[in-house]
């Protein structure tokens, strides 16, 4: 893991201390997605699937950690918040829960580095998704803002 | 707290070890509105205010509470799930978290229960609210369905 990844999964596990408890790792980041990791255990409900909640948090994670990245990587510091987001349960996770955040395209994403070295903020929406059995279980869009 | 609050309560806190965590309880309960509360403490974030996927979780199970209760009251044996949701985070919530899900008119609970007693499943749409300084905080909308 490289220290970026490992300075998220830091920030994450000790400045959120929910992530803490419901066991998340970054699983897998290659500049194009983003994938965050938690094990059934924590996350569990009373019908022994992943709960709704704990779905959410990684998904929402997911995006946050995704634009994080991409900070970082323009060496640029910034403030990212989710201000509204959707989120669809497809299909019951019966087993360890993989959030992915699939990048925008590249345009978008210039777009939204241009407004926000332009303007000191900028708003971008991210999609995650979480797959059980080779199926779509969870889809989920947020849209953020990060200001300086 | 009368017994099928206090019902919820142990669902909640033994069957989600994550709302244990979160240190939720019924806070209220009047046939019209239910509110879960928890501390800010275990839900904090980053940037020292409640973490947007605490909020979600504590909004989505007023939600899921609210149907359990009026579940019990009808003495009806049911499995209510989330099926997708919208929240839009319009202020930092800075203390205790407390989200209240409203009851939907009577007549539209009235046409759920007709239906679930028909066709043994129904699906309803239901809003909580997170309050912050006697603002709303967060708003939380969500599709749920009851099956036998």
């Amino acid at each position: 893991m490289n220290n970026n990844n490992s300075q998220l999964e830091a920030i994450l596990r000790h400045e959120i201390p929910l992530t803490e408890f419901m066991g998340i790792d970054v699983f897998k980041y290659n500049g194009k997605t983003l994938s965050l990791r938690a094990p059934l255990a924590p996350n569990i409900n009373h019908k022994s699937t992943a709960f709704g909640g704990s779905l959410y948090s990684l998904a929402v994670l997911a995006g946050w950690g995704f634009l994080y990245l991409k900070f970082q990587e323009k060496e640029l510091a910034s403030t990212i918040v989710i201000y509204n987001s959707h989120i669809s349960y497809d299909r019951p996770v019966s087993g360890e829960i993989v959030a992915t955040c699939m990048a925008p395209e590249d345009k978008e994403l210039e777009k939204f580095f241009t407004i926000y070295e332009r303007k000191g903020k900028a708003r971008i929406s991210l999609h995650s998704i979480i797959m059980n059995d080779m199926q779509t279980a969870v889809t989920f869009t947020g849209n953020y803002v990060a200001h300086r």
